[in-house]
Order: structure tokens, then C-alpha cells, then sequence
């Protein structure tokens, strides 16, 4: 996520980093080219190429405009809600942290099962984080989980799925000793069942793009419009025929690219969602929980981009 | 649904999986013959036909892209909110093999209470699968369910639910035997209940289509004005005429027959969501969480496509 | 609703059932004469009316059509709300027929009190329907009452209340009784409230229609459109104008009256809720689940409609 | 909330109620009239005044179209939410005269505290309606109220909410009586949240309304442009001017009037929802639970307006 | 949140405060001189600048504005997101000051555990507004903070969960006495969870923005739409083109700084949230619900501005 002030006037043209613009500069450098030369034509040999309205094709402008916008919003939605998925994630680590505490005997120590407890939703975070966007998590990882799960964790087709079903094992032998009535064992069962919905939702968002057939389609016309409109406005705008293809194409081309990016919320690009960093907060505000001396520093932007 | 790296620029004019141009090319080739037939008449024969103005005729290309954008993005939600049930699902599936662990009574060994829940759940998601898409699930289906219940299931009006009832079944007895407390009856239940609301939602989605006389309006308008196309903008585009028909029918048509795939998402076509995939990974997770052997391969997409 | 393979080319333009084409053919007619009547002025007595550009009228084409969608997708949200509510109704009903197996005192016979509630619910979703579509409920829900409470029902101004209230009496007694648990007691009574949600969700749609406001102006401002269309056009169309304001109309009106029938997915119309067959299915999955001889057929669509 | 049966084509243009046609009328005429002075200036003195070029002007009327249906769609939802929250408020009143059963010791008697309960919610009605819509329902309120209570109310910050402290008390001393059940007070409390939960949700919709910035931006944008409409469509529409132009008025200050009007839906205008009629339903709903005689008749439109 | 009763139309473009009109001043002002300089140039030097044809522009600017609507949309979303959440605040501390009756023992006085929870309540709400708005929250926390918890509040990383994590105890420490049941404390959990929920839910929105490179193509865009519309316009609007360029620039810039505006519900300004009268009025009926005097006065605008 690129975080910085909102940039000022002058700023505005000269701030790459988050833009699209460098990706897709060669298309626009190629289109002005042949923008130009289409001008050159009608102005030189005006008998090589015949002459077309714009009219037709501005239609076709408006359609693509239109799609574009409800491909773009779809997107927008997807990367919104993968936003929304994390915060209530982080949420259930807060409540878990909180509620938690009615494991501990005494108003003052943390209880063994507890701190198994958060220990286990630490590296279920962090498990999570590696199966959304693969890094250096698994010696961190190993650290947390007890010795005997270790090989099951990395055997599993479903990792994650592993450290919850030992968190639950935990709460199911906290009931049976009694330590916890059953009525509250329903209330820490939710919270299980919560954090595993963070996974199945953020699957369901990284495995599932929007339908092939819309990009397809969508980049397909949207590159023939670009390809044809010098050939439409040379006629009427001339010589500013080359500027004003580039910056229509600048804009279809760069909202296409946008909507590409956030399609992907925990792809390791500038415009997805800081997961590494939310990852981190969940340690340190559970460390916290437990009262541990918490050893992570709080995530910062590296050149205004927070991962 | 198709899984496949983004395609490069050259690349994009030549894929043809998922994309919906071999279905529409005999009426693009028909607009494009019908184009080259009127320019010919209105450059050979300039008094055989006369000539309009494509004026009004773009605000009818407006008002039809707006509709097809609204019909699309309805189309896109009941694709979207079907896979969110299969989301759902999945995740009811993993809470069931999480929290069944409550059945068990020795912290090792899975009682048999909890195996034959697992596998009526398994064997739910593939009767899901029978009435969504079917297909050969039945052996599969008959191997997981006890002798007596088969021919229930086979005559049941609602097959899925035979099973449903089964597993309440099982539940109300360990709770009357006293292995599961009354408050964790309440767990398993809504459990269950998830389970049969991703039935009933699905139905929902496979049985109600968008309004025919949506489709029916929007299908005789784009078909009315596509053939009109070529009469207007003959006159001012000339010899480009067939060409921009062809390329704005491909991008009207386009969209309307990729909603015509994202209305039914349970449908066997490529654009469709991998119900079958998500199915067999319910399997897998849920043996993997009774800790059989899995035998089952994780499903992969064959030439790009995923069922 | 409407339920038939989606129609070939050629079949598209002779298909009426569920069509609106026949409710408008009038206007369409109308226009179509109108606009003949102008052209011919324009031709033969070209200073009996003034020309106009249709430029300014385009825009208010526009115009028009954002609003008919903005409209037109309200109209849609209420119908697909309604089948939502009505799938969850099924749901609902399905839930309570599975987990009322817990006041099944043995194991294979249907006790008396769940046979009871069963059937007032069956009761119950006659009289909602009743109440959204009225017809001939009466007879049947009678049969299924206690004597009783027959004069209750018919005199209450919410008949269907009076059915839920009763339904929640044998659970109370059922619970003082002992035969449920407290903590059952409250997943029992669960469902009857979203019984009773069903109803309040179809009465806030059946009895709220979107603003009167909306539909005044939007029909007002779509009239007087397709009114000045012919003068505004014929200048330009020629000859072609009789048909391209008939075709502009039929899109315009077309939408207007489809958003019409949408926003009233109770009424008795061909493009409404199949609520009559949801209704008779809610019955034979409820007789089924209390192991009675099903004697109502599954419904069919007849010639293409199920209601 | 307007009631009537869909007008027929000639009562269109005549119907005035629930139209804002009157409101916008004096703005409608001085438009008609401004464009009639324009057009006999540049017909009689067409040196007087230079001619403009509407294509540029109609760029802004589409931008405009765009951004006042955003603002209608902002609004109605809020107006659409705002009926949610009514239907949800009403279900919950049911919902409590329903399981309030639990309350009464013999099957036929109605106990005094259920009897208070149901009259306090009564009460709580009327005194949402009070904040809502300011009328007489002072005495019907204090006539509900026990003595002790009435002087609470009148002073407090927010009277609905000492109405649900007191509806609160009488279950907790029902709980630690015994006549109630720890886990059935849950439900009940369940019910009181949800009464609370439509205040809050009322207010926010009463006293956030869209941001002012909107509003003024939208208003000061569509007044210039109608007032400079004339200058550019008198040259190409001649005579025809005044009419296109109070057409165009009527349509953009008729939903932006509109977009008013439902922006609140509680204030005492044609449009807004019907709270009065609810609130009397509930009214005669809860004295039919409680089995009372209803003194109170079902509300009715007049002059086709519910309030 | 700027309150005001709607404008007269004369007052209407007189109005600064909540306008965004100050902000945007300078550049309709260049961009009018700019104008005025183009036509000059066109009108006595006609051949020092090429003239274009403004067609192919206004494509450009409808896509400018789909997408700047796209945009505002977006941001409203999360403005009334932000509402609704604060709605819902206010809702959880009704409900705990209404629930926590249950603590006190006798039906008058009010217990030191509840009155603890209901004053740490207050204390959440001034840390979560100055976690979102810092002030001059901090005397007012640290007053009604217990001594011994001041110091670690102040040193969190999470500063409102300090104060959360301590309801909880006095709540796990009232079970653990008696004077609860497990059932009720399931119900307070649950509101100690919500107002978990409204911090969880604020911060997503403070802390992601929409995606920068939205911001950064549509500026990009707008402004260079608005450098180039002088140029295109000048040929056909003459010397109206610096009127109809200011007000064009007016309605983009205006939309996309009130977008801008509303992204930060929480931002110190005029559109923002009233948060800081909703956490007074919080402190207002929890006071009450105490039955302490209470001090405050409720919040009322100023010069038309509530914070």
C-alpha cells in the first residue's frame, strides 16, 4: 500500500512510484509514434489513407468507458474486502487476546494454555501470510509451534488448518478439565471459527480472479480502440492527434492496469494490501496481550510503500 | 473457470479458451459481409439505398451499453455470490472436521461417531455437487453412506437432505448418550444448518435466472442494432465499415454472451466455477482431518481450465 | 417466472410470452404512425414544420437512460431480494423439519408435538402466500389448523401470526415439559423468528413500492422523449425514422415496463416469483421429513410460466 | 408514502400529488420564458447576442447526469434502508408479543409483567415516532408508562431508551425470580437490543444527511446549467427552445428534488415512509397478542398519501 | 458534518463554509485567464494557433467523469461506512449501560463493578476519537482511568484495548464471584466485542486509503483535461469559453476535492464526521444511565459545523 500525503500540483507529474505509468509508457510512446505518422500522412500524401469521422467510434469509446468502469469496480471491491477480512482478523486476534484471560487462575500470571493459545494464533498469522503471499515465514513459524507438530504442519495440503485444529484441542481439554464452563468454550469457539473464516475468504479472493473471459475481452478492445483512434481523430485534431491519443490511451490503459493490480490484494506489488505488515501488529499486539517485552518494531513504509 | 498467467499483448489476439469469439464469429462474419455489401451499394450504386445520419442511432448505442452493463453486473454478482457460498461451504466443512473433535473421547483415536459425520459430510458435498452439475458422483456418494440410507437418498425429492437428517441424527443421539453437552449440540447444529444453507442458496442461483424479459429485450435490441449498424455509420466510414461493426458487435455480443456464462456458474463450461475441484478439496481436507490416507490428488486445471 | 432454453437467433423475434412487446404495441404503433406523418410533412410540405437538430434532444436521451437503469436496477434489487427471502424461508423450513427430530422421543416414530409444528408450518406457508398472492389457501390451510384455531385465523388482522404464535406454544410447553432443553428451546425458537422474518421481509416489499415520485417523472420525461423523437429526428432518419423511433421506444419502454413487473415479484404475472411452487415445495420436503405419502406433485412449468 | 394504482397514460401528465412538478413549476416558467427572450433576440436581433455551440455544453449535462444519479442512488438507498430498519423494528415487536409467552404462567392467562413488556413497547414505538416525526404522542405515550416513570422520561436526553431500562428491569427481575430461565432472558435481552438497534440506526439517517458539499456542488452546477441551456440550444432548436429546455429542467430539478425528499425519509412530506401507519400496526398487533380488544383501526391512505 | 437547513436559491451561490469552492479558487481563476488568453489569440492572431475540433475531447471527458463518479462513489461508501460504525458504537454503549443493570445487586443503587464499566466505557470512546482525531483527550481519560492503569495505557501500541482488556476482567472477576451467570456474561462479552468492532473497523478505514494510483490517474487526467479544454473549446464557444471552462473545472475539481474530503471521515474538516459530539453524547447517556448529574452540555453546531 503506498501511503504518502496527498502530493501537491507540481508533484502530481512527477511521482512514479504507484503510477502505472512506467508499464505502460512503451504503449503510449508506440502510439504517439504512430499517431504522428498517421498526421504526417494526411498532411503530406492526404490521397495514401482515406479519411473517417470520429463519430461511429467515439460510441465505441463511451461502451469501453463503461465496462471498464464496472470491471474496475469489481476489483475495487475485491481489494476492499480482502481489506475488510484482514481488519476483522485482526479483530478476532484482539478478542481472542482479550477473552482469553478467563483461562488464566490467577488475576496476574498468564495461564500455559493461554500463552499456547496466542503463540498458536501468532503462527497462525504468520502461516496465513505464507500461503497469501510466500516469504521467510517458516522459521518463524517453526519457532512458535510445539516440537510434535512441526513435520504435520509442513505435510498438510492445508497448513494453517493444522494450528487451528490444535488450538481447538487445547480449548476442547481446557472443557473437559474444567477450567472453562461450556458456555464459554462457545464463546472461544467462535473466535476459532472466525479466524479460520479469515483464510477461507482470503482464498476465495486469491484463487478466484475475475472471470478470464472479461480481460480478455476488455484488453482486446480496449488495445483495438487505441490502435484505431489516431486513424479517427488525425482528421479533426491534427497535429495534437499524437498527445491526445496518449493521454486517452494513458487513462484507459492505466485504469486497466489499476483494476490488474488491486484484482490481486496480496500480491507483493506497491498498490496491494500491507499483509506483512498487519501480520506484524497481530504479533506485537498479542506479545502484548501476554504481557511478553515485545521485540518487533511497529511497521513503517520503506519509500512510502508499506508492504 | 480459467487459471492462466495474464497473456502478453501478442498473445491476446490469439487465445481462444474462454474467450467467447468462436461462438459469436458467424455473426460477426455476417455483420462483416452484410457492411461490405452496403458500402459496396452506397459507392457502385449511390441512389440505390439512401443514406442516414448516425446521430440518433449512437444514443441507441448508449442507452444499449448501459443495459448491458447493468445485466452484466447482475450477471457477475450471482457469479460472485456462488462462489462465496463455496467459500462458505468449504469453511463449514473445516469447522465441522475441527470441532467434531469434541466427539472423540481419547485425545488420539477419532471415534466413530465423528468418522461417520465427516464422511456424511463428504459425501453431502458430492450429493451438492449431483444436483448442481451432474455428473458420475453417485458410486462415490452410495460408498460413503450407510447400506440403509441409499435408497432413501435415491427416491428422496431432496437428496442431500436424507443426509442432513442423518447426521442431525447422530448429533441428537450423542447428545441424549450425554457425550456432547447441550450448549455444544448448539455448535454442531449451526453447523449443520451452514451446511444446508449452501444447498438452498445454490438452488437459489441454479434455479432463478435474471428475468427473461431481460434477457429477451436486451438480446432483440443488440441483435436490431447491430444489423443496423452498417446503414449508419456506412456513409461516414467507408471501406472501415465492416471492421468497426464487426468490433463493436464483438464487444456488444461479447459481453452479452459472457453474461449469458456468468448467469449460470454451476454450469459444465469453461467460465463456470471448479465446483468439481472445490469438492474433491473438501474430501481431501476432511480425511486429511480423521487422519486417513488421502488418495485423492489435489485438482489441477487441464489446458488452463479448472472445472 | 419464466423458465425456458434460452431461444435461438431466430426464435428471438417471435417469442411473447413474457414478453412486454404485446402491453406496448400500441404506443409503439402509434409512434411509428406519427413518425410517418412527420416525415411525409417534412417531404411534401416542407414549410409546414420548422427542423430541428436533434443534438440538445440526445443529451436528454441520456440523461434518461442513466436514470431508466439507476431505476430499473432498484426495480431488480426488490425482485432478487424477494427470492432470497423465499430461499431462506425453504431453508428455514427445511431446518425445522431436521432438527425437530429432537422432541422425537424414539428413534423411529414422529411424536405427536413435532408432527404438529410441522404441519402449522406447512399451514404457515400457505397463509403467506395467501397474503402475497391470494387464491384458493384457504381450504388447505384450514385442513391443517386445530379446529381451534380456525376462527382465530380467519379474523386476526395477521393471520400468519396467529399460526406462529401457536407454534410457539407447543415449543414453550415442550420446554416446561422437559422434553427440550432449555438451550434446544432457543434453537427451536430461533427458527420460528425467521419464519416470521420471511414474512415481514415480503410485506416490506409487497406493501413499499419504490417512490411514486420516480415512476410520475420517469414516465412523464420517457413520454414526452418519445413524443418529440419523430420531430427531432425525421430531419435526419428520412424514412428510417418511422422505425428507429419505434425501436428507441420499444428499449425505453420496454425497460419501464419490465422494471414495472420486477418491482412486484408477488403479483401474478408471468415475470414474478414462481412463490406458488416454492410454497408446494415447502410442503412435500416437510411431508417427506415426517415419513408421510407425498401426495402433491413436484410443480412444472406450464407452457413455460411456473408461478 | 404515495398509494395508488399506476396511472394510465392520459392521467400522467395530470396527476400533482407526490409529483414535485408544483415545487419546481415558478422555475420551470421563468426558464420558458428566459428561452423564448433569447430565441426572439437572436431571430429579430440576431446581432445582439453571439452564437454558441452546444457540444461542449452537452459534455457537461452528461457529467451532470452521472453525478445527480449518484446522488439519487445515495439518497434512495437511505430512504430504501430507512423502511429496513421499520421492517426489522416491527418484526422484533412481533417477535417479543410472541415469545413473551414464556412469561405467563398458565396457558391462557396473559401475566402482568408480559402485559407491562408489551405496553412498554408500545409506548417505545410512539416514542420513536416522537423523535422522528414530532406530533401528539405525548398523551398515548404517558397513558402507556407506569406514574414513576413519566417524569423520567420527559427530562431524559433520550426518552425511548428509559423506556428500555425499564422493559430491561422487568427481566431481570423475572430471571432472578426464576419465572425465567438464564438462557431464555438471552433471547429476550436479543429482542431489546433489536429495539434499540432501529433507534440508533433512525438517527443516524435523521441526522446525517448527505454531506452538504454534495448538495451545494450539484445545485449550484445543474441552476447554471439550466440558466445557460438557452443560450446554446436556441440556435439549433429555434421555436422549439423554451419547451426542450423546461423538458430538461423538469427532468434534472425533478430527481434532484426528488433525491431531497427521500434524503429524508422520516420528515412529514407525500414521499417519505409511512412511520405513523407502522407504528399503529404495531400498536394493534401487540394489543391482538396480548389479547385485547383493537380500538385502533388499520391506518389508510387518504388522497392516496399513507403517513 | 455541516449543518444547515437547504439553501434558497439566491443563498445558493453565496455559501463558502462546506463549499469547496475557496480551495479550487486559484486554479478556475488560471484557468479563466488561460481562456481568455486562447480566444484572444484565435479572435486577432488566428493563425499563431492551430484550431481542433473538440469532439474527440469530449470522449475523454465522459470517461473523465465515469470515472470520477467510480471514485466519489467509492469515498461516500466509506464516509457512511464510517457513520454506520459510529452508529453502532453509540448502539454498544446504550446496550451495555441498559444490560449492566444486571450487576447491581439492588434495584436502586448502582454497583462500583457497574459503575467501573460503564466509566471505562467513557473512557474507551475519548481514546478512540483520539486515536482518530487527537485532541486534548487525554485529562479526561486519565480522570476516569483507575491510577494503576494510566501509565500502561499510555505506553500501549493499542491504547483503547488497555482499557477493553480491563472491562473484561471485571467482568471474568463477576463471573468467577457469582454475580453473573455464564450465560449473561456471554451477552456482555459480546458488547465488549462490539466496541472491539468499532475500533477495528475505524482504523481499516484511517489506515487505507483508496488505492494511490486512483487518485494519482484521475488528477493526472482531470487536470490535464482541464489545461487542454481552453484549446478545444475557444473555436466554437468563443468568448463564453472562459465562463464554461471555469465551470466545467468547477464541477470536476469540486467533485474530486469533496471526494477527497470524504475519503477521511475522521479528518479534522467541515464534511468530516461529528465524532467528537457522538463520543459527548456517549459520556451524556452513559452518565445518565449511571444516574450521575450530568455536566455536559450536548453538542451543538457552530456557524453551521458540528465536530
Amino acid at each position: 500500500m503506498i501511503v504518502r500525503p496527498r502530493p501537491r500540483l507540481i508533484e502530481l507529474f512527477f511521482i512514479v512510484k504507484g503510477s502505472i505509468v512506467l508499464r505502460i509508457m512503451p504503449l503510449l510512446v508506440f502510439l504517439a509514434v504512430l499517431s504522428a505518422g498517421i498526421v504526417s500522412i494526411y498532411t503530406f500524401r492526404p490521397d495514401w489513407l482515406p479519411r473517417f469521422d470520429g463519430g461511429p467510434f467515439a460510441l465505441l469509446g463511451i461502451t469501453l468507458s463503461i465496462f471498464l468502469a464496472f470491471r474496475n469496480n469489481a476489483c475495487y471491491e475485491r481489494w476492499w474486502e480482502a481489506r475488510k477480512i484482514w481488519g476483522e482478523f485482526m479483530l478476532t486476534a484482539r478478542n481472542l487476546g482479550r477473552l482469553s484471560q478467563i483461562l488464566d487462575k490467577h488475576a496476574e500470571g498468564v495461564s500455559p494454555d493461554r500463552r499456547q493459545l496466542l503463540e498458536l494464533n501468532i503462527a497462525y498469522a504468520h502461516a496465513l501470510l505464507l500461503q497469501l503471499r510466500p516469504g521467510n515465514q517458516l522459521p518463524k513459524i517453526k519457532s512458535l509451534l510445539p516440537e510434535s507438530l512441526v513435520h504435520t504442519f509442513i505435510h498438510s495440503t492445508n497448513p494453517p488448518e493444522v494450528i487451528l485444529r490444535t488450538m481447538e484441542r487445547i480449548l476442547i481439554d481446557a472443557l473437559r478439565a474444567g477450567q472453562i464452563q461450556p458456555i464459554q468454550f462457545n464463546l472461544l469457539e467462535e473466535l476459532i471459527q472466525k479466524l479460520a473464516q479469515a483464510q477461507a475468504a482470503c482464498e476465495r479472493i486469491q484463487n478466484t480472479p475475475i472471470p478470464f473471459g472479461y480481460t480478455l475481452l476488455l484488453h482486446r478492445t480496449a488495445y483495438t480502440f487505441c490502435f484505431l483512434m489516431p486513424f479517427c481523430f488525425a482528421n479533426t485534431l491534427g497535429w495534437a492527434t499524437p498527445f491526445v491519443t496518449a493521454l486517452a490511451a494513458y487513462t484507459l490503459f492505466g485504469l486497466d492496469a489499476l483494476g490488474n493490480e488491486l484484482e490481486e490484494p496480496f500480491a507483493p506489488i506497491a498498490n496491494a494490501l500491507p499483509i506483512n505488515a498487519l501480520t506484524d501488529i497481530i504479533e506485537i499486539e498479542l506479545r502484548e496481550a501476554l504481557g511478553d517485552e515485545v521485540l518487533l518494531a511497529l511497521p513503517l513504509p520503506k519509500e512510502f510503500v508499506l508492504m
